[in-house]
């Protein structure tokens, strides 16, 4: 009774086919480097290396090398053509690799050999991405394109009705699951269904709040994502250089003096990068056309956080009086402090996941690299608080064109619309924006 | 390796104290049955007959028949107490069940062998409930008592702050999730993060849409609540007078019979119950004054979906030309379908979640009836719908013409303006309420 999971006999096939029997041994880190050695992977069978069992460790430690290289400059690469080809591209790439970390964690839980007799239970996972996705991209498109959606006779009623569209999506999904519950299975099928959810919230719902980042301006991006990046490079660099103190035993490598000098460099660079980026318009703008890109010219009124401010000096200072600063620099101290002292319990929890899995990497969605998952752990939490940061200290609520089209729209009768109509062309002509014949047809009744 | 989990020797122990050791068996109605007529739950220990053990089989029943009644009766006057005692009870009412309800699905999943060793599992599951009650109430405050929030000097940062205040504070218990990992315990810490977040989604936030249900009036919580119970009731009755066909596995006593004829039981009595509770004020009108109880008076503008309407009958119908109706009567259709067919597949789904851990009840909260999710399995997925239902067809957003102009001229550059009147004068020509040649001049760039 004391330790009543010690006779689980686990066995569990992740994407990588490596497979694993562990009786009741207490997980440890030896376990996974032992595993992880191990070769023969199938599913990376581009490297012709690695399907000769007479190969060398040296050479294919070196391949792995290569490999790895390779794919690193490949990303870089995609990343920045990317951000400079314009948003939407950016929004792809958030959108392909919320699908595929997705799919990663939820292979993860999947047993195959009970799954197979079980026809819907995948087929309900992407139900539900479907439908998450469905919900979340319909509220970004409706909050930044109203002024597109809600003047379309076909788009409209999905507008005005969208939440409860995506509650019934959801409802009918939910109904089917129940239908489908087996006995027999439902220790199965219900441990899919958290699983699933869980993986909705911690990566669907995350990913998307990166994407509504990009709409607000593509710094709102790039600093997060470039701040965790070189935080997790500072922290290797720092850790092997002056590293002594284990930080965390979940993650062996780390060390205390990785860890605070990760986070003032990550201070140093977010400052610097800041000082740059700042600088162009387009960075700081939000999206306002979609067709955007590093050579078109995006226009908008700064955000007030990226003009200089003159601040006083206390009288006893002794070489100034004053000092001039954007306030952006201050808001990049937290950032980076955010990206250096709480993102990296993202990745910590992954592995920690890793370790409940016995499996090393999430999946082998990028050669050399592990899964997509791998990669991205830290950024999910990062987005998700840059999100929160801008909309609750950053953004300026101007009243927008698409706001006021959404309240007249939804809230007016067709009458009163007319009557603003009227109004605001009286207005017009009033301020000799308009002429006076064309907004005749609605001054008069 | 083809039935891994076949050789799980599971011990469980859930609130009851109801202890089973069930090695590989496939669950059955059969097992729980027989697990749940076993005598001797020590919390129900106010009944002094089950505390001898040599009362006859009768006598128990007897004893449970009563005790259940009386808890019947209980339940309905607390609950005809509350709601005409005023929203402020109704509210507190919901808390108490959203509280209980969490702690008893909680507590399901808990290994009180393992946990021990793992001082922080519990109160970190009850610091998540914490954040998410600041966060659910914190939101509904600010929605209803904008009035009163925003103008108070301490509140007013809260007000503003609220979603960044509430996601640093499910951040810190994120950490410190991440930080309490120990080896050995992944699996158990890992599922209990996963469980504590399906019950803050499953009950706790759906709990909460009943509460936004109050504000809103005391019809669109109660009408909902006793569509539901009154389903269950109707079902029951007709099941045992006409019940032949099984409907579901899950829950053998259902009945395809029972499913139907409730269904039409419970449509007529919506009708009826809608247009006694459309006459009071008290029900239909939105909460301005939380001292509001039944004897106080209630006012407001009543909802148009509350005003009889005259519609016409097509012209061959033979005894009448138009017949006048509240539209509430045609929505009441909708509300009465959902809580007939869909809402009991919450309560199929609490069903599978028992037979997964092979527990009879949730818990014990009310004696005789077992726990509080026991009875509110179907509630929260009918409050949810009654949420969504009335905020998309429902609720009249009152806008003013007069702010709509002020907001428009104030806030718009004149280039914005003009968009607007092009936006409407297009939304007006979609809709059919101008002609073509009336429009045109703003619809051409």
């Amino acid at each position: 009774m004391a330790k009543p999971r010690r006779g689980i006999k686990f066995n569990h096939r992740n994407g990588n086919g490596y497979s694993s029997s562990v009786d009741g041994r207490r997980s440890s880190f030896s376990d996974i480097s032992e595993a992880a050695s191990q070769p023969g992977s199938p599913t990376t069978a581009g490297n012709g290396a690695e399907q000769l069992p007479e190969v060398s460790e040296y050479e294919k430690k070196k391949q792995t090398f290569i490999t790895r290289s390779i794919w690193t400059f490949v990303m870089i690469g995609a990343f920045f053509g990317a951000m400079f080809m314009g948003h939407i591209y950016i929004i792809a790439v958030v959108t392909a690799v919320q699908i595929v970390s997705f799919k990663e964690v939820i292979a993860i839980a999947n047993v195959p050999s009970r799954a197979r007799r079980l026809r819907f239970t995948k087929s309900l996972n992407w139900y539900w991405l479907a439908t998450t996705m469905y919900f979340l991209y319909g509220e970004s498109v409706i909050y930044y394109f109203k002024h597109i959606v809600l003047v379309d006779k076909v788009l409209l009623p999905f507008a005005t009705h969208h939440r409860f569209i995506s509650f019934m999506l959801y409802v009918i999904g939910f109904v089917f699951f129940v239908a489908s519950l087996q006995a027999g299975h439902y220790r199965f099928q219900f441990t899919q269904f958290a699983w699933t959810h869980m993986a909705l919230y911690l990566i669907v719902v995350q990913a998307h709040f990166i994407m509504n980042n990009v709409f607000e301006g593509m710094i709102w991006f790039f600093l997060p994502v470039s701040l965790v990046i070189c935080n997790d490079i500072f922290a290797y660099i720092c850790g092997i250089t002056f590293g002594r103190t284990q930080l965390i035993k979940l993650s062996p490598k780390k060390t205390v003096e990785g860890f605070v000098g990760a986070w003032f460099l990550t201070v140093i660079f977010g400052v610097g990068m800041t000082n740059v980026l700042m600088r162009y318009k387009y960075f700081i703008c939000p999206v306002n056309d979609l067709g955007a890109n590093i050579w078109t010219s995006l226009q908008c009124t700064p955000n007030p956080v990226f003009i200089a401010h003159t601040y006083n000096l206390p009288i006893w200072f002794p070489f100034a009086k004053s000092f001039s600063m954007a306030p952006m620099q201050v808001h990049i101290l937290v950032f980076a402090t955010f990206a250096s002292l709480i993102a990296p319990f993202g990745g910590f929890f992954a592995s920690g996941l890793k370790r409940t899995f016995k499996i090393k990497d999430f999946g082998d969605s990028i050669p050399g690299h592990g899964g997509i998952t791998d990669r991205m752990d830290c950024q999910f939490i990062m987005g998700f608080f840059a999100y929160m940061y801008y909309h609750s200290f950053i953004a300026v609520y101007k009243v927008s064109l698409g706001g006021v089209i959404e309240t007249a729209i939804t809230g007016l009768t067709p009458e009163e619309q007319m009557e603003l109509v009227k109004g605001i062309s009286k207005h017009l002509y009033n301020q000799g924006v308009i002429a006076e014949g064309v907004g005749y047809p609605f001054l008069s009744p």
